[in-house]
């Protein structure tokens, strides 16, 4: 049976793992529709490759180039968020793997929940934002959402057909390039530093929040809406190997634990071959290799966006969605050497002083807490 | 609903330890029958207070010992592996905890698995011995059976996951007292030194096997008949910290892991809740406190039992029944301090390469090949 694919944020570097993937497999897939972001050298080459009949840009000018350049193509080219969230609704498209970075994916997922479609969902500010909303369109369309970070893969995979009498989903955390640094050191670290994952190939964003603890504070919150677990029950655990993807604990005692090697293929290929298993040729874990793998707690302290993203969790409402734009933001000028690695949390923990948290928020209260964290985070970066 | 038990075993350590969850859970549990050994002093306080309407112990002479004692209690006293048989097929009986040590379990769990009894099974060597016939009695009469060996409890909660695509099982080792000793030194170990396992409270027999490697021989044969899997596809990993307890390998590149404290009662409860998982207030894995854990490859060159073991089960009919039986005496011997612990391998070597295999024995072929065996350890031995 083929599946038949959308892949939104085809570009970057999920999006490209994805189709590496289909590749390898290729026999059991048919790529419908593809969206990228600022790279149309790149798109133009995927559709070529890959055919689909619709490809999706999200800038229009970007847009109007990669029509020209795909003339001959019989493929039509949309634009915008409304040509995102066209592709997710696509009738033909069964699967929808979800790879844009930043809560821009929120829409098209609720258009692909909606429509009823699976979502293999890499963006996790998608849930930490509009988690509510996401989940009970699931739920009320039947929608199945498949994790693709491995922490949630890994969690997925340790609750298959055991989820009674769970005690805790313990995400594991590589500590990111800046584990046991001091406040004097981070004082001082670069764009160029925090981008020296020591695990893990990734997009820049997300490598910039792995380095701040930031990544898994919105782990946790995608957890609690993915797993419909309590915050009081999502503890993180520093496993700088990142041979364990996440582990559940359960109240007689025993802990399942999932691990493979760091290789994001791995959880991309589960999302997408699921509920099968699919036999490949990458690296396999080797333990007489391996030798150890450690343990610590997380540093809070030096490190305080994990406890920001825990304290947005608990409050609800807007407030994770605040959160996450202020990240965001910080992020963005992080990396444009505007401001320093430590005012990434201090400005997120300012915007979220400022906010008035809406309970229960729809879709306009989210989207218009999320411009104005932005607008906030930019004004307090001044 | 009250769960109606038998234990046979109960004065050993898996048994009393049964017996402590059961305390726990009291409400849960009926003992409507218990089977011991040599301690009747025990037996005697156990019958007094879980009050069992029968009570069996292998020995005649103490079984009359033993009527005298609880003289003044309506409890029927049975003697002899007759005895043990009579309890695993009680009527009322829903659980046979089958918690006896060496070959002498196998036809009580024949008797409980012909019954279409749910057994929990403890007992290694019934299905080194006899695997073939237990597990096609189990499919015939649709009799359960579940694991109480941490590796094999460990290795039935990872696969309740997922049966499809498992590349390997992994059982771990903690590779006993003497990992890392010379062959120097291992010659002149004490039985005392050997008794002195760094992870695990358990009984003689188990302790000893552990330290030879042999106890993991068994338990690979014993996977091999508990889940349908190839010699080829079982391997054996150190780890020292015993906090893994086996592990499943999928052909996607996911490992699943079941992790606990080393404490028995944690898969002797499990085998007693399944599928539901309880609450207890026992100590709890501290993956802070634990900080690390290795894996190393197993020493086959100077513990050769663990290769013997794979030798025998690979060329199957009655030969693991001949490694079991060579190996229960050699154990026996050393303890005794009849022969050195390098003798052990050797005895069970030389025994497996006097034996005449047959392919697909019957009950009598095992029981004949088991008493051959023995005897001819003890003439080797001289």
């Amino acid at each position: 049976m083929i599946k038949k694919v959308a892949i939104l944020g085809s570009t970057g570097s999920i999006g490209q793992q994805t189709l590496e993937v289909i590749d390898l497999f290729s026999e059991k897939f048919q790529v419908l529709a593809l969206a990228g972001g600022r790279n149309i050298e790149l798109l133009e080459e995927q559709t070529r490759k890959y055919r689909p009949g619709i490809v999706a840009v999200m800038d229009p000018e970007r847009a109007r180039e990669l029509r020209l350049r795909l003339g001959d193509l019989p493929v039509k080219v949309l634009e915008g968020l409304e040509g995102l969230c066209e592709i997710a609704r696509l009738s033909q498209v069964e699967i929808v793997v979800m790879a844009v970075s930043g809560v821009v994916g929120l829409l098209p997922t609720l258009e692909a929940v909606n429509a009823g479609k699976t979502v293999a969902l890499a963006n996790k500010e998608t849930l930490v934002a509009g988690g509510s909303l996401v989940m009970r369109a699931a739920r009320e369309k039947g929608a199945i959402i498949l994790p693709v970070d491995s922490e949630h893969s890994a969690i997925f995979q340790c609750l298959l057909r055991d989820r009674e009498g769970i005690s805790s989903l313990l995400l594991t955390a590589s500590g990111g390039p800046f584990r046991g640094y001091t406040k004097e050191q981070l004082r001082r670290v670069t764009p160029r530093e925090a981008l020296r994952h020591p695990n893990w190939e990734m997009g820049r964003k997300i490598t910039i929040d792995s380095a701040t603890l930031m990544n898994k504070g919105l782990e946790v919150i995608e957890a609690r809406w993915l797993f419909d677990v309590d915050y009081d029950k999502i503890q993180v655990v520093v496993h700088p190997q990142s041979i364990i993807h996440s582990m559940v604990s359960y109240i007689d005692g025993s802990v399942i634990a999932y691990m493979s090697v760091p290789d994001m293929r791995i959880p991309i290929q589960y999302a997408l071959s699921w509920p099968e298993r699919w036999n490949n040729n990458w690296p396999k874990l080797d333990f007489f290799a391996l030798r150890e793998i450690t343990f610590e707690e997380p540093n809070v302290k030096n490190f305080p966006c994990l406890d920001l993203a825990y304290q947005a969790g608990r409050i609800g409402g807007t407030m994770p969605a605040v959160l996450n734009a202020a990240n965001e933001v910080a992020v963005k000028l992080f990396l444009q050497n505007k401001i320093g690695f430590l005012e990434i949390p201090r400005l997120i923990e300012e915007t979220m002083g400022h906010h008035q948290v809406i309970s229960n928020p729809d879709l306009g209260d989210i989207l218009e807490s999320d411009q104005e964290a932005r607008q906030r985070v930019k004004a307090l970066a001044k």
